[in-house]
């Protein structure tokens, strides 16, 4: 059905099994995209002399595209269902796609449909769902999400707008009592329609805690909704298409109707009920509910890696640049240390396409069974981990892309520049990553609190000592040398400084909170550096385990050999980041440590030239490359054009696209 | 006579002892630049709706008033005298000031006046810095620098563009034989008037190597000069008001008088003298005559650096977040991961500062005594060492306080995005890092094999033996952890570790080339990792004991404690980011890598609240400065605006300007 046109079934018939299996399950949806995509003049590469009205007017054009489309529709009204099949799985590899054509535009499709749709759709009753998110669909308006205030970006649960009940007209009344009250950074403020408002219940005088809210914000024709006001952010770093602004309500009525009753419901007299006594735990469920949007982040980040690489590694393909006396120039991705810069964040991008759909597939598992969210305590620190570690990631990976580029990857029409830009405020949006290290610790520190019976002091003690064998088995005497370069070993070693950073954190915080009596966000905050070295060893060790696991279950021989080199890449070059605290900790000798470096420069080498057939099984068309050092022609640049390079065998896998 | 005005005397009165310090001996012809850039509408923040024309122009109108100030007049005129005292000194000091004013304005200043300019007066005779440079001081036209071709950036050695002499017309043939002989990036191209171009300089049929012509491009009313043509690079990631483009040369004739003739003049017969025979030898006089130019990226990067830290501290103080239950939420500086993400970088700058100003002096010093700068290679590996060190650590600390201020960092208003956009390039431009990196290192190695007597293997041998026992004096067993807190511990670390990879280093390149017979290119890639490491071990060293030498130096006690607190911070997270390396050495024991972490955390800790006056004694005007968020109130976002933090102590030194 999605395979309409014979020119996808020509794709499909020439793809490899390497890019089957880096597509997954989903290749069809995604071949369908990628079609819709490369054949839509919207999102040819477009000029960039336009101004910021021309750049957000072409970017609503494009969201309005995608959401015309009839997969795009069928998807949205999966969503208001109850008990989805994969839907997040499927949101991912639309967002990801999306992005890949238009950073803004994958963002714009974010507020709408995962953030607005997500709050109506998680939050909302059935009715409520019908009204508020399905005329999306049908491009009746668009929505917003109002959560941020200017005094409370990361900290949620304190946010300062009021929703005041108001039994004789039945309506509530939403203000902004304060400064730090205004809502601030909202996507599409300049032209959405309605808004998704995190507020303060109040109902004769008494809080009820945060709940949300639709309020209306301007109608069809630009007319603002009474006491609303808003303001222009204008210009940024990067997304020059996203409408950011700055929401201010001055005692703005809406109906009784309009708070999403999921969690919390007021009756016409003003009496109050949810499902979840607990302000505490009613605040947790609703934000548990939004955080399957927090993958998509995920997904973004790798949308703009996979490019950045693939325009970086065709290029130092391409490009000379030094040699051996009278003779050739050699390819740049000869030079040790191109190779160096590359390749490692080409093994993290594999990672973390793996690993991005391990926690889709867990979700969608949970989300289908009805479990809750907020309690898999394992699900929330990976999906935090996973945007903070993505996320930063990818902007290391695209600045390396960047400098391995020279010159040429400094100017727009190869296209990194603004990749870099866009997405440059992944790292603080949508949870600032260091807040989001903190919730993954947080995670596990209520996990292993849990497991050891709610007492912290026999916990620690006890897994003390049934670990002692365990931390004398894993411990570096027990090892020869010649075994650095075993997935065994690596998976050993990362999951050994997991449990370590886990049991001196939780020993120290115990320390200073149990015996010395420190108030506990001072405690906290004194191990901040242990609390955030600890989220990153536990998001290293995932990655590199479903890594792994995707290498054991691939099916042909030579994809499943290349990958595993990749996957040792992987694993060595995360030992050879933290190897200071494998040597202090003993974990590591001296040779061996040396042993590890030899080891990441040894791959990086071994694989250079696979990068090349590892990118074009990204799959992406050539209209959201658009690089010309990538071998895709502007005539606007000729200047920059640079043939594709052979890939090594001959069998150049040409996209359709 | 610098200080005209009362208020520039006001401010000077005002200026705190450490302000003063960190000017240096020139504070007056910088006060009196601040006071230039400060009342210049021109340099007003301006509007982010600029086309790109727009932003050419507006740049080249500030680049005309700079041009035209009486101060900047006489330095012009003092560039093209012999012998000038100080002159590197003060063009770092203009540099720096304009590029906080403006980055596009300081790089169009430095195409002009540091490349073109430093072309014509250091490889000119006196007739022709009469003629091609002195009229730029009356804004009778401007110039650019092409050396870079689209086959050679960073290999300057292999330009391909010809000059070939012809006896009859005496005159010389310009030519672009092919497209990677194409001039790329250049500077003020499509706007500049005459261009210094290096060319192979043929004479019957004979090569005599590159050489320096001067092309006319374009007369003042923008008439191509015949056979030259340009293509315009338009869009880049940043330095929009900066218009590069490609030159191209069909059979471009110009005088024979337009080859710059210190270092080769051909007679009106076509005989060719040089005073410097070997080709070689000759061209790397013309680059060693560029060197001064390189260090003008580092001042670049420092302004940006600067810039970026005054904006994320003062926020860092302003702005609060989380807290003690039931207290006010803390200001951001206090959380450990901020200010430990923050103070590595101030202390960087402050290094910086010391180490460029080391730098000034020893080339001023050089130049004034007619020394060769070419044959000084600790010099020489300074410079290039800087330019790499310096560019990169502002890339990591804007980044940092891009991060570290959250959305409102990625807020163009805010200023840190446009500082990271425009001085991103500057870590590939004017000879990538990656090659200056390599520089360094072969300035290093000649310098230590002619120390050795020009026997690498004896010497060696020798060096090995001769600092053997210094070598057991270093190690860890003579150390007891309770110093790892010392300078002289810090000192001896970064020295020690650039002895031993330097030596090891020659080591291994003697045996593969020596031994082994290895090509040599094939060799040195396969150490490049090790090359660029020994590299950044030799400037981390530089800088750190110029630091050291500025404290001392620092006449008040209370200046002089401050600044030992950051040196300090600065060496001992020097040793911190190398602590594997170190414990691979036995150098550190695992407890002293430990004591290094908690040392690192407590120094950023005690610096947090000093690190408001260092900003503030940077001493940049707040037209400079412009964003919101550090207490510039700017009427177009009033949004972002964030009232200034209030120094401890009470003493809060407000800069007039």
């Amino acid at each position: 059905m999605l395979l309409s046109s014979s020119s996808s079934m020509d794709q499909i018939q020439s793809a490899s099994s390497l890019l089957r299996y880096l597509d997954g399950e989903l290749w069809e949806i995604k071949d369908a995209l990628r079609e819709e995509i490369s054949k839509c003049e919207l999102f040819q590469s477009s000029s960039y002399e336009l101004t910021l009205d021309q750049n957000r007017d072409l970017t609503a054009d494009r969201l309005h595209h995608i959401l015309r489309l009839p997969l795009m529709k069928g998807h949205l009204k999966d969503q208001v269902k109850e008990k989805q099949k994969g839907f997040i799985a499927k949101s991912l590899s639309i967002t990801e796609l999306i992005c890949s054509a238009d950073m803004a535009t994958g963002v714009k499709v974010g507020v709408v449909c995962a953030l607005y749709g997500g709050a109506v759709s998680n939050l909302g009753s059935s009715e409520q769902k019908e009204k508020w998110y399905l005329p999306v669909s049908e491009l009746e308006f668009t929505g917003m999400f109002a959560m941020t205030e200017r005094g409370h970006g990361s900290n949620v649960r304190g946010i300062l707008t009021e929703a005041r009940y108001n039994p004789s007209t039945q309506e509530f009344i939403i203000h902004t009592p304060s400064k730090d009250a205004q809502k601030m950074y909202i996507g599409n403020a300049m032209k959405g329609n309605v808004a998704a408002v995190f507020a303060q219940l109040i109902i004769n005088g008494e809080s009820r805690g945060p709940h949300c809210f639709i309020v209306p914000i301007r109608d069809q024709n630009g007319v603002m909704w009474p006491g609303v006001s808003v303001i222009d952010m204008k210009h940024k770093e990067g997304l020059h298409g996203v409408d950011n602004g700055i929401l201010i309500f001055d005692h703005v009525r809406i109906p009784r109707e309009n708070l999403l009753s999921k969690f919390g419901f007021v009756a016409a007299d003003g009496r109050y009920s949810s499902p979840i006594p607990s302000k505490q735990s009613r605040f947790n469920a609703m934000l548990a509910a939004l955080t399957p949007t927090r993958l998509c982040l995920t997904v973004q980040a790798m949308a703009a890696m996979k490019l950045g690489l693939i325009i970086a590694v065709r290029y130092s393909h391409s490009r000379r640049q030094f040699g051996p006396k009278d003779q050739d120039e050699v390819k740049i991705i000869e030079h040790q240390t191109q190779n160096l810069r590359l390749m490692p964040h080409l093994a993290a991008a594999l990672a973390l396409t793996f690993t991005t759909r391990y926690a889709a597939d867990l979700m969608d598992d949970a989300l289908y069974h009805g479990r809750d969210l907020q309690s898999n305590r394992s699900l929330q620190a990976l999906v935090a981990g996973l945007k903070a570690y993505s996320t930063w990631q990818n902007l290391a990976c695209l600045q390396d892309c960047r400098e391995c580029t020279g010159g040429m990857g400094f100017m727009m029409e190869n296209r990194i520049p603004s990749l870099k830009c866009d997405s440059d405020v992944f790292v603080t949006f949508e949870g600032d990553n260091m807040v989001m290290l903190q919730v993954v610790v947080r995670e596990l520190l209520t996990q292993y609190t849990k497991q050891m019976g709610n007492n912290l002091v026999m916990g620690l003690l006890r897994n003390w000592s049934s670990s002692a064998s365990d931390s004398l088995r894993t411990s570096f005497l027990s090892f020869t040398v010649d075994k650095v370069g075993d997935l065994t070993f690596l998976l050993k070693a990362v999951r050994y400084r997991e449990r370590v950073l886990q049991r001196s954190l939780a020993s120290r915080l115990h320390s200073k909170v149990e015996k010395n009596k420190e108030e506990f966000f001072m405690a906290w905050n004194s191990c901040l550096h242990h609390v955030t070295t600890l989220a990153t060893a536990h998001i290293h060790r995932v990655t590199l385990e479903q890594f792994a696991l995707a290498v054991q279950e691939c099916p042909v021989g030579d994809d499943r050999a290349l990958l595993n080199k990749f996957c040792l890449l992987h694993g060595t070059s995360l030992v050879y980041q933290e190897r200071g605290w494998y040597l202090e900790h003993n974990y590591l000798t001296a040779n061996a440590s040396r042993q590890i470096r030899s080891q990441l420069l040894e791959f990086c080498r071994l694989v250079k030239d696979d990068a090349l057939k590892v990118v074009a099984d990204f799959n992406i068309p050539s209209c959201c490359i658009q690089a010309p050092i990538a071998g895709v022609a502007n005539p606007r640049a000729e200047w920059a054009f640079y043939a594709q390079p052979q890939y090594p065998g001959g069998t150049q896998p040409q996209s359709k696209l």
